[in-house]
């Protein structure tokens, strides 16, 4: 067979050793707080039925679908007449039944209804797995990424709003990321659609104010001029949108203007009762009421949330909120939930650009013996053995080959010792170790290896 | 839009809770031991382009593997003609460009390549990923299952294969199953072949006694006649097959049996190099020589490996071994390499079989706070609070509904102790601990229940 030259799909990634370990330090900080708060961990199937992804995305996510063509002899279902159309939509839908997860937020309520009698509600789950979209791949957008989620469902206490709240702190403070926690409620904005006369055109308000910081207010109020809001709502509108003071200050300010409006004035007590809450328990966070925080997705009901960086400029590392009726399009009703994604990737640029990887995540291997031959690696295996048995990361050179290309290998794993056992030093069953920061060699006993590099790590 | 029944892909799963928190300790049970042995973790992108998956698996393998639909108009580039031939496979590859990892070795071999002038060799990596085969799900057999791989390549050392068997022993002595290590080498099978005058059968020969276990020797032998073996060689070969004796006695056997065969006979030395230096490092293992081992995959060329558990009847629960050109089909040549594969779904059944994880392996919650109502709960939010700061994982109910619901809840989460704070214990600052193994109630002050329940996990 002809040579190939190795690529993978665009947009796509190989996560190497380096990126591994420091993933892998994310994911581990997240997972140990969920499990402090009792979050239990799921997975589901990269491939969901097609039945179960479409029409929950709209009709742009229904096109990003990845589909999988069905096995065997799958013409077979393809007509004719639908070939000839050149409708490549309706074809897909002939040649294919399954499709790559989208989100983890379908697949989670899938899961929920197909499994109700098993689980005890409320539900905890946190669920780290990668997804898949077939976007036009960019900078810092990819085809194939993880998304972090957790989320609880069946109950519509706001402790579990705190909770998320409380996560978020603990999450950013164990990554030493300051952050900046931004809080809105759906039900306010709501209010305020309700308050400016336009109550039916929520989603579209919605919309536009989820683009405030891109696009600034002139552009947004010409958006919603172009959906028909009239130039009386829009003065009404703004001021609100730059409300300003503290946080209780502006709740009060969005409270008297948004008086009428019942489902707002719900929206202003949910949001009082979680300030009351964050400061009761004290929770050391910047959490700060943005009244023109509004998401784009439909489904959230409640609170909205979204987490910005502080020292570095990109978009927003976390987010979430309450949806009130995920289930039902699988059947179940009234199972409110609460939930909040973390942006692994963004998060991984945020580490990167600061250097807040901690030291040597990626040097796992503290100690390499350097090949001399048959007899010393024996010495060299025995002792590898004990190292290991107490917890050391330790690695034998496999092939006797040159010192310098050895050095050269144990430099680019940046070990912390190498370990050296010539002729003379087996003669003596004497090892001499050499630090490769300080560059340091000292000569120790067969016997005292162990203890000597533990008290040095 | 109408309710849907939610199911997923058939020979996919969910993994809930229960059984997340027992794969996971799969998991992190083999990856501590890999990077014990300096081993360094690599992921690769799910979907690969159909050039780097087609023609290497065999005929069979191709029909296997799942292919993604190529999104947007993909019907433009399905030719009248093939669409008219009927033909499925060749309609596949002009509707898609793209399919499913179908194993760990060959994304593993593409990344080697693609990356070459970064890696430092020998690179040690392990890589846990879900794999997909379009294969018939039955019991047992998944189209989406997980690969857990442990190679090093660029190193012709047998110091691997012996790194290997250590690594063999750990992680089942870690898991605390019993197993026999199955050796042989597929230069001895060649051996083998050369001697009873059918070295250019050595692929046939070694299929069929690769099903040895399965079918017998009379059905292995009928195979091979099939295939044109004579009965004279069939009658060499059987007793070779059924040597017995300790590993160093039928080592001495089958070396007077090829003693012709120059190839042969570098596997012999291959096998006793291996057998001498896990004697000399004395490794804890129940090691076989095995004639008849011959692992069905083609590109072996040197030692083979399977994992046997002693205490339940099962397939192979590990297996691997030497291959010389793994790389060579994407460009670079003259890359030796050795690797396992260990069995997650086979180990999991193992441990489940004999009920050998650990207890409490799921119920990572120690304790919950009932609640009572607002006032209550905020003085068991602060408690959550201290005691998730001593690491001690903690729920507090978020719904003050009767008692009869959360006790429910707290017992099918399995938690160590419910803690309860009424309106008479919030008046005394006490909280009434019950343990839920025993039924003991305690009445602990506020200050001393972090300790309390510390000194009692």
């Amino acid at each position: 067979m002809a040579v190939q030259k190795p690529s993978i799909p665009q947009g796509t990634r190989d996560f190497g050793p380096n990126e591994m370990v420091k993933r892998e330090y994310i994911f581990d900080t997240v997972k140990k707080v969920f499990v402090k708060y009792g979050y239990l961990p799921l997975e589901t199937p990269t491939m969901e039925n097609l039945s179960t992804l479409l029409g929950k995305y709209g009709e742009e996510g229904d096109k990003l679908l990845f589909k999988v063509l069905n096995s065997g002899d799958f013409l077979k279902k393809l007509p004719a007449e639908t070939f000839e159309s050149g409708n490549s939509v309706a074809a897909g839908l002939k040649v294919s039944d399954k499709g790559l997860r989208y989100d983890l937020t379908v697949p989670f309520a899938r899961y929920v209804v197909q499994h109700q009698s098993e689980i005890s509600f409320p539900f905890k789950r946190y669920q780290i797995q990668p997804v898949w979209r077939a976007d036009r791949p960019q900078k810092g957008r990819y085809r194939e990424f993880f998304q972090c989620d957790v989320d609880v469902v069946g109950s519509d206490s706001l402790m579990n709003e705190l909770e998320l709240i409380q996560i978020v702190s603990e999450v950013f403070k164990a990554l030493k990321i300051n952050i900046t926690l931004k809080l809105n409620n759906r039900k306010i904005l709501f209010g305020i659609a309700e308050s400016i006369g336009y109550a039916e055109k929520m989603m579209d308000i919605t919309v536009a104010i989820d683009k405030l910081d891109k696009i600034g207010i002139e552009a947004v109020c010409e958006e919603l001029r172009a959906k028909g809001i009239s130039d009386e709502a829009l003065e009404k509108l703004t001021p609100i949108l730059e409300l300003s003071g503290t946080n209780r200050e502006r709740l009060a300010s969005i409270s008297e203007i948004i008086a009428e409006s019942e489902t707002g004035m719900l929206g202003v007590k949910e949001v009082t009762t979680i300030l009351d809450m964050v400061d009761a328990l004290d929770v050391d966070i910047d959490l700060e009421l943005d009244l023109s925080l509004a998401r784009g997705l439909n489904y959230y009901t409640g609170a909205i949330f979204e987490v910005k960086a502080k020292d570095y400029a990109i978009g927003s590392i976390s987010g979430g909120g309450r949806y009130d009726d995920l289930t039902g399009i699988f059947g179940l009703k009234g199972v409110s939930g609460v939930g909040i994604s973390f942006g692994a990737d963004r998060i991984y640029d945020v580490l990167t650009a600061l250097e807040l990887f901690p030291e040597n995540a990626g040097n796992l291997t503290k100690v390499i013996f350097i090949n001399f031959g048959e007899k010393e690696s024996l010495a060299a295996l025995n002792l590898a053995k004990e190292m290991r048995a107490a917890g050391i990361s330790t690695e034998v050179y496999p092939d006797a080959k040159k010192m310098k290309k050895q050095m050269e290998y144990a430099n680019r794993r940046g070990v912390k010792f190498v370990a050296i056992i010539g002729e003379s030093e087996l003669a003596e069953n004497k090892v001499t170790l050499k630090d490769m920061a300080s560059g340091e060699q000292s000569s120790v006993d067969f016997s005292e290896i162990t203890a000597f590099v533990k008290n040095r790590l």
